[in-house]
């Protein structure tokens, strides 16, 4: 059986990766009478009492949901709520099988921006947080800074800061295996989406001082006519020396390169074109900007893609588990830059200074201590 | 420990009384890569292809969501969203121990109608069908016959009609005690709410000629000046002699006397009043319109509750597991009117004539025969 038609058999055969199960065991009178009426009338009334023992109470304790509007599903587009369904599943999925946590996936018949933002805010009583996922940039920028500012739950737009922190940990141990220093790298962004945007903000926070944004038309700039609002204020904390040109001119004596755009983008000439001990993460899915055995022969040091079949995977899947389950733990109302630039860090640590090696920067997806670490983290940083 | 106590210890372990958990065991990258990306683009693509492969490839197949506003919670009121969240986990919790199907609760922050109507239709992508639940009259109708119009779902008010199907179910097995035809007997529903009005309305469709609606001003009758809109309706279709005057009056000679109201309205004066061999289902809670001893010795022959301690309980668990099974299953996409006979006449089937007395006229809440036998009955009056 092909892999295509394995994925369908699974997916037919699990008729929905999710289940929804009763931790309360309703198998004779007296249980139903506590876990339902009349037992279950308490803690409603002391609930209307103070809202805040919704915690002790549901499980709103530990239940993020998983909302999309199927506008941007990994790299099929705009398929619609319906198709971006298996996606969601998935990442409930993980959620669990990673963090412990529950999720349940939301998947919203509209694409307006307003109608979104209040189905969202209508919808929020039941959960401990929103992973917003798979909604197209710009209205991603808009819906999530607009429901953080409604809504007392942490929101995450896990496509933009999920990836942002994998890849700032990613780059965190790159810096320590080449000995570059990140107040001196010239770094290219390519792809000025949701993802590539929000890896070049979290750079920013950490340090970094020299980003350039690229996408399909070559280096963003000031003067580019075809801008979205949140890339013209990307304007004015990159490229600030105001250079125009191809992704080949921007990667010239470039010391890193992240993708978060198309296949088969940089040649062995662009690669070779990078400074000594160059970094590249070529995060384009399945087939990356440059194939990692190509960019080792123009001589890039360390290389990281989104897959599993070579070193170096730079995979959400090692935060957005643990930042959940960290912001619920420690019942924050906001998922901050704080926490943020500290899970990057605690997934960058997992990696002992005796492992890392330019083919070893980042922990593997399936290491147990990951989720807890990253949990930790971002507890430590939850200000009240 | 108190019952009160017991409630909420019960409900302080659980956290929470649903666990989501993932049928597709992500232990490996294999596993990864079959239930995420990138294998779960395939069935992403299907369903982009065919909206209906939904409920081949996820969990829409099998999956209800409870949705409330919280403005009609149990005998509590209008205690919000939050407070009713742990009704809702309950409901949802049976939904799998009775029904075997996933449910999840969505508690809304609106009780504006026409907020919720888009709220629902915007999260059903994911969901096979619709619970309303605990949504106050007469708001619940108009948003359940809304829903109906919009969603090619089942959208279900159980307040409604699963009360309506277990009453009737109950009533079914009362006659043959009672020797009673439905065509001449007199019924007087208690309670004019969103429950006393599908129970009316169900008992009519059954073939009920003459039913009397009272409420705590007494009669319902076309001169009122208070009736809402559906209660108006329901004045083209019971008492039709327009009779005026107390609940009292109205059980004068009366056969059946259902109550969804309040707690002791019924004497044992009024009920002696009442036709030979009379059927009480006084089902206030958690005390009785008039308890059990009390009907019996005041020559009623049959009297059911809603509680587990007295013979005869009517309880929706009964009905709505097996609803939804149904309707899932069969792919409907309304519950009809044929649909809910069918689950009371199969609810009644199941005590069998050796078994059925006075005491005994409803099978057993956790008889596991209930919810197949239902869903079977639903099945067969599905009209493609």
């Amino acid at each position: 059986m092909d892999y295509r038609e394995r994925a369908l058999a699974a997916h037919r055969e699990w008729n929905g990766k999710l289940e929804i199960v009763s931790k309360a065991a309703v198998k004779d009178r007296d249980a139903l009478s506590i876990a339902y009426t009349p037992g279950v009338a308490e803690p409603c009334k002391e609930i209307a009492k103070d809202k805040n023992l919704a915690y002790t109470y549901t499980m709103k304790a530990n239940t993020v949901a998983v909302v999309s509007d199927g506008s941007a599903v990994l790299g099929l587009g705009n398929i619609g709520p319906y198709a971006a369904m298996p996606v969601m599943e998935g990442k409930c999925a993980l959620f669990k099988e990673f963090g412990g946590m529950n999720a349940v996936p939301i998947c919203l018949d509209t694409q307006d921006t307003e109608e979104i933002i209040k189905a969202v805010t209508q919808i929020a009583p039941a959960f401990g947080g929103i992973n917003l996922e798979d909604i197209s940039a710009p209205r991603c920028f808009e819906i999530e800074e607009r429901l953080k500012q409604q809504l007392d739950i942490p929101v995450f737009h896990d496509d933009q800061h999920g990836t942002a922190i994998v890849v700032l940990a990613g780059i965190i141990n790159a810096l320590k295996v080449t000995g570059k220093q990140k107040e001196t790298c010239k770094v290219v962004v390519n792809g000025a989406g949701s993802a590539g945007i929000a890896i070049t903000k979290l750079l920013l926070q950490y340090g970094f001082l020299h980003i350039t944004m690229c996408d399909r038309d070559g280096i963003l700039h000031k003067d580019c006519t075809n801008l979205n609002w949140m890339q013209k204020n990307m304007m004015e904390v990159t490229n600030l020396e105001n250079q125009r040109g191809a992704l080949a001119d921007a990667l010239k004596g470039a010391d890193i390169f992240v993708g978060v755009s198309a296949p088969n983008l940089v040649s062995p000439k662009m690669a070779s074109s990078m400074n000594k001990d160059a970094i590249i993460f070529a995060m384009a899915n399945p087939t990356p900007e440059i194939m990692p055995t190509d960019a080792k022969a123009a001589g890039v040091k360390v290389v990281g893609t989104g897959r599993s079949d070579f070193p170096n995977q730079i995979n959400n899947v090692v935060a957005f588990p643990g930042i959940f389950k960290g912001a619920l733990e420690g019942r924050a109302t906001k998922i901050t830059e704080e926490m943020k630039l500290a899970a990057a860090k605690a997934i960058a640590g997992l990696v002992s200074d005796t492992e890392l090696n330019e083919d070893f920067i980042m922990p593997e997806a399936f290491d147990p201590r990951v989720a807890e670490a990253v949990c930790s983290a971002v507890k430590a940083h939850i200000q009240i």
